[in-house]
C-alpha cells in the first residue's frame, strides 16, 4: 500500500468526545493540522470545546506551530463527513468491544483505503477490533498517555491483520508531530508503560495495607525522590547514571544480590548473562558516546529545571 | 532531652566525602550553615571540593540563601574537631555495619550530648548501627535520595533506642532547610521509595527478559508517560485527579477488577473495605479542598513546565 508522505498530511480525524479524544484533537490542532472531530451526539459539542478551551492553554505556553488555530477544528456528528477527507484517522470512542468492532466494520469502508485508522485503546487489543474491519491492515494500536496534549507516549501495536507498514507510517507522523511513539513486538497486557504504573501502584497497596506506609506518604515519596528523575531519564538509564564511571555494569554487578532482597513482593527475574549484556548494551548505546560527568550534567539540569517548577507552581501533594 | 531550636542551628557536620556526603555538605552550604566536612584521609579534598563545586553550580539556579558561601566549608580529618561544635551531625560514611558501629562508638561521645546524629544509610537498619553508641537515643536514620542537594526526599526511622523526639527535631529541621522528611513508623526494607523504584525494576527486567520490551523502550515509556506526572503528584493523588470529579473512589470502584489482571507480574493485595477507605479519605485530604477542576489544571501547569524543561534541555533517553 503506498501512502501519503507524512509531511502531506493535513486534515486528522478525531473520532470521539471525551478527555482523550479532545486531548488528541487539541494536540492535532496545535501541531497545525485540520481536525475533524466526530461527536456521537452533537449535544456533546460545547462540553467538547472547553475540553479543547483547557487543553489549548497550555498548548499556547508550550508553542504553537505558525499556522495552529482553534479555527480549524470542526465538529460533526456524520460519520462519513467527519473521516471521508481524512489523511489520518484517530480513535478513541469507549472501551467496549462490541462499540469498537461496530465502529471500525464503518470505518473500514468510509475512511480511504490508503489512510491509517489508529485506536487510543488501552486494553483491548487491535486483532479483537478489527475483525469486522474489511480493510484492517491499516488498522493499529496508540495508545496515548492522559492528558494526550501533554504526555508524548504513544505505545503502538498491530493486531494479526495489521500491516507493519501501517504501524511504522504512524510511528513516523507521531513523531513528525512530537509524540514519543513505541512500537511493540506482542500484544502485552498492560503495554510497557502501564505494568510499571500497575507495578507501583501494587507495591504501595501492599504497604497501606500493612501499615508500612500511608497513601500520602507513598506520594510525598514518589514525588520527591524516583519522580524527578524518571521525568528525564528511565529507570534503566538512571541506574546507568547512578553507575558512575562504570554505568550500568558497575550497577547490576554491585546491586545484582539485591534483586533478591525483599524490597517489594515483586519476585526479580534470574540476572542471566543475557539479561546482563541486553541492559549493559541498551545504556551504552543509550548514553551515544556521553561521558559520566557529562550525564551527571544533564541529570542534574533536568532536576534543576524541575526545582525551578516547584518553586513557580509547588508540587501537589 | 532538650534541644536547640531548629532556628538557631549554625553549624551541622557532615561525615564522609563521597557523592552522598559531598552532597548533603552542598545542600547545607546553600541553606546558610557553616559546614564542617569530616575526610577519612586529607587526600580526599580535592575530589570533594571538586564535587561541591559541582553541586554548586545547580544550587546557584535553584536559589541560594542570603548568606551562603563556599567559604563557610571547613574540611578536616580530626574527628574531634569535625563534629565537636556541631548542632547536627549528617553520616555518609561507606555501607558497612563494623565501620558504621566503630563510627558511632566514637560519635556518642564526641558529639555533644543534645545534638541528633543522622546517618544516610540506605540498607542498614539504626538498631544495628546504635550497638556501641554510649547516646543512642538521638541517633536516627535519614535516607536521601541521589543527587541529595536536588532531590528533597529523606526517609526517616529510628532504632530500638531512638528517642521519637530526635526523629522530630530532625524532620522539623530538614523541612526548615527545603527538605522533604518522611517518617516511617516501621523499619521496613527499602524504605519507601526504594521499593516503589524497585517494583519498576524487577518489572522492567521480566519484560526485557521476555522479549516484551527493550531496555531503551522502558525508558522511553516511562520519560513520557508516567515519569512527568509522577515528578508533581505521587501514585495515589495522580488516580485521585485521573478519576476527575469521582476522585479516587470512581478510580476504585472503576479499575479494582484490573487488579486481578496480568498488568505486572506482582500479586496485588485484596482491595478490602479498609484499604479502599484509607487511599480515598488519604486523597481527599491530599485535596484540602480543591475542586477537580482545580487540580487538573495544577496537573496541566506541572507538566507544562516539564514540556518546557523538555524543550530547553531536552530528555536523556
Amino acid at each position: 500500500m503506498s501512502r501519503k508522505d507524512i509531511h502531506d498530511v493535513r486534515t486528522v480525524s478525531c473520532v470521539g468526545a471525551g478527555p482523550i479524544g479532545g486531548g488528541w484533537a487539541a494536540h492535532f490542532l496545535a501541531k497545525g493540522y485540520d481536525v475533524i472531530s466526530y461527536l456521537h451526539d452533537p449535544a456533546e459539542e460545547a462540553a467538547f470545546r472547553r475540553l479543547i478551551n483547557t487543553a489549548w492553554k497550555c498548548l499556547e505556553q508550550i508553542g504553537l506551530a505558525e499556522d495552529a488555530s482553534l479555527d480549524r477544528l470542526t465538529c460533526t456528528s456524520d460519520l462519513a463527513e467527519a473521516v471521508g477527507k481524512a489523511d489520518f484517522v484517530q480513535e478513541s470512542v469507549p472501551e467496549n468491544i462490541e462499540i469498537k468492532q461496530a465502529l471500525y466494520e464503518k470505518l473500514g469502508d468510509l475512511v480511504p483505503a490508503d489512510v491509517v485508522i489508529a485506536s487510543s485503546t488501552s486494553g483491548l487489543s487491535m486483532s479483537d477490533i478489527q475483525v469486522r474491519c474489511s480493510t484492517p491492515e491499516r488498522t493499529v494500536v496508540a495508545h496515548p498517555f492522559n492528558p494526550p496534549y501533554l504526555l508524548p507516549l504513544v505505545e503502538m501495536v498491530g493486531g494479526k491483520k495489521t500491516d507493519p507498514e501501517a504501524l511504522k507510517w504512524a510511528a513516523a507522523f507521531y513523531t513528525l508531530t512530537g509524540k514519543a511513539p513505541l512500537i511493540m513486538e506482542k500484544e502485552v497486557p498492560g503495554f510497557v508503560a502501564t505494568r510499571l504504573q500497575e507495578a507501583v501502584w501494587r507495591e504501595a497497596l501492599h504497604m497501606i495495607e500493612n501499615g508500612e506506609a500511608t497513601p500520602e506518604q507513598i506520594d510525598i515519596a514518589m514525588v520527591n525522590g524516583p519522580g524527578p528523575r524518571w521525568a528525564f531519564a528511565g529507570p534503566c538509564f538512571t541506574y546507568h547514571i547512578g553507575g558512575g564511571e562504570g554505568g550500568m555494569a558497575y550497577c547490576l554487578d554491585q546491586f545484582g544480590p539485591a534483586l533478591k532482597f525483599p524490597w517489594t513482593r515483586l519476585v526479580a527475574p534470574e540476572l542471566t548473562k543475557e539479561l546482563y549484556d541486553s541492559l549493559v548494551d541498551s545504556c551504552d548505546e543509550m548514553a551515544r558516546g556521553r561521558t559520566f560527568s557529562e550525564l551527571s550534567e544533564e541529570r542534574d539540569a533536568g532536576l534543576v529545571a524541575i526545582a525551578q517548577a516547584w518553586k513557580k507552581i509547588g508540587k501537589m501533594a
